[in-house]
């Protein structure tokens, strides 16, 4: 494991956004912004238009607070423009639909360099053009005066293409969990980064940037699943909602989940074995991955992408997890989990 | 003019977001939030979905920052909720459409009150439940734990009912300037508030909750609008956006503008009196009243609400904002106001 190199943009009087202000502030982050291929209206006006083919649009917000959820000097501005972009397009994804536009707002203080704001809007446009996606508007304003860090505010539009939205609430008893993408990767690289260091490279780009299986989202919708979120929190937190929106029990086959998420043998055990820990502890418990989970019913054929982890269970006593059939809490607590996923305000 | 009432609310340990947590916050949010006519998913999964039936999606977003757009001790929950509301649902009318939905993010420190947090989404809702719209999704984070304030970030979506959007860049030379709604109230307001006062209670309540014509949007998009854009900024600075988006010079007749701002004379004239104020000033700079300003074709028969305030006239040597034919710079020197309107990380 290697140090980190420092991430921190130099400080230039001259490139802060209080001497470039807030309209060659906005001039420049548009230069690197990319273009919508929904828009019919684009940055710039009181309001953005964008193309809503399907007769409804898909939208979801994402806040991410430095200090919070990214630090400057672990994550480029890149990295951190391609992560909060990742986080919206997931939950798009996890409605069955596709993202077609971003706006974006942006609280940040006075003396950061307008170059770093350049690097988020390349970041987002990268993590969004390939879908045909872009940030269409946007707000920036300067912090509380108290306040030394960024708030930024992403949110998403996107496309059913004519699909049935697929909510949390759809799982049935008899039907199969699958699981598209990967979990625990991002807390592996947290881990690594939190310890001082950057390698093994692997994990620590999948902390900075994640990359959710988005194209399984609309995939899964078109193979009937019935119910479906983005992993966001944890496996076994985001499981739980779907669970508990669903009024079934998600038991978790932990010898599949080992076969999805640790077969062949690769950086997140490497880490693990490292630092002391069970790998499974952050695939049950890792956030920030975005996977997506799913259920089917009992014959469906899985997309690509999609493997079967677990199966849907009557509620018996209470809607909830389970792990091979165990209470998840039990299991967390086996592997050493701390808990069952990110506590908010904690 | 009387002394304020503190606004702040009592500190209650027990009624802070960090004791409640996050589903608590929400759930508690969300009983204050009402349903969107045009939501067919609402709060509570990956993502909402909204009906979007012309086919299109109007989108913008607005970022509101404790300490810099408002005062917990000047203004209540409820009004920070009805004006960040306003913010959005105005430029979502100056293109001419209608607001169905907002989605919020907010970052706030863990020891605000739960209750704060329900007058904001109250305020959120009764400002746009005359309209059918109401919030369909948010997220809620803790704030970097050296900031103190709140950041709110609201995002609206509209519809244009079939209309052409109303862009800032349709202004021709010899159309009509026109304008929908009160300017300099809320200039008025602030400058009663930062004195210690809270009245003449007309003007305060109008800083703490802007009544933006909302409907003169879509009417003016419907009387053939040719150009328009809310006035956020203040007059000068939004009619100059719209003058340069154009390639025009927006000339403001200074009587009609006294004549729709200033007559009968009222609290405006009654606060620039006590504090030795031009109004004239809070009438070309003062911002956030969220007026509409809009340019017709010269024979338009003007919808209710609008008033001819000046013309459009060819650019000469450049394009920008001129007051009975004279620089506007010259007329905001005349009347003592400092600047155009709001500076951006000033």
């Amino acid at each position: 494991m290697s140090r980190p190199r420092p991430l921190v943009p130099r400080s230039d009087p001259a490139d802060s956004v209080r001497v470039v202000g807030e309209f060659g502030v906005i001039a420049r982050v548009l230069a690197r912004s990319g273009t919508a291929a929904a828009a019919e209206v684009g940055p710039g006006d009181d309001a953005a238009v964008v193309r809503a083919a399907d007769g409804r649009v898909v939208v979801t917000t994402d806040v991410l607070v430095e200090g919070r959820h990214f630090r400057r000097d672990w994550s480029s501005a890149e990295d951190i423009g391609h992560k909060a972009a990742a986080a919206n397009l997931a939950d798009v994804a996890a409605m069955g639909a596709t993202t077609t536009a971003l706006v974006v707002g942006l609280a940040c203080p006075p003396d950061t360099p307008t170059s770093w704001l350049e690097g988020v809007a390349s970041g987002l446009a990268d993590e969004c053009a390939p879908m045909g996606a872009a940030v269409v508007g946007g707000d920036t304003v300067a912090s509380a005066p108290d306040s030394a860090g960024v708030v930024l505010s992403v949110t998403a539009l996107g496309d059913l293409g004519g699909r049935a939205p697929v909510r949390r609430s759809g799982a049935r008893a008899g039907q199969i969990v699958a699981l598209a993408g990967r979990l625990g990767w991002s807390a592996a690289g947290l881990a690594v980064l939190r310890r001082g260091f950057s390698s093994p490279v692997a994990v620590v780009a999948a902390h900075r940037r994640p990359s959710p299986p988005y194209a399984a989202g609309p995939a899964a919708a078109d193979a009937g699943a019935s119910a479906m979120c983005d992993v966001s929190d944890g496996l076994v937190a985001d499981a739980g909602h779907l669970a508990r929106d669903s009024g079934v029990v998600i038991d978790l086959d932990p010898a599949a989940l080992a076969a999805a998420c640790l077969e062949p043998v690769g950086p997140l055990q490497q880490v693990a074995s490292a630092l002391g820990v069970d790998p499974m502890a952050w695939v049950l418990s890792g956030g920030e991955d975005h996977a997506l989970l799913a259920t089917f019913p009992p014959k469906a054929v899985l997309p690509h992408g999609w493997t079967v982890i677990g199966a849907v269970r009557a509620p018996g006593r209470e809607p909830g997890v389970r792990v091979g059939g165990r209470p998840a809490a039990e299991a967390l607590h086996d592997v050493g989990a701390e808990r069952a996923g990110h506590v908010h305000f904690g």
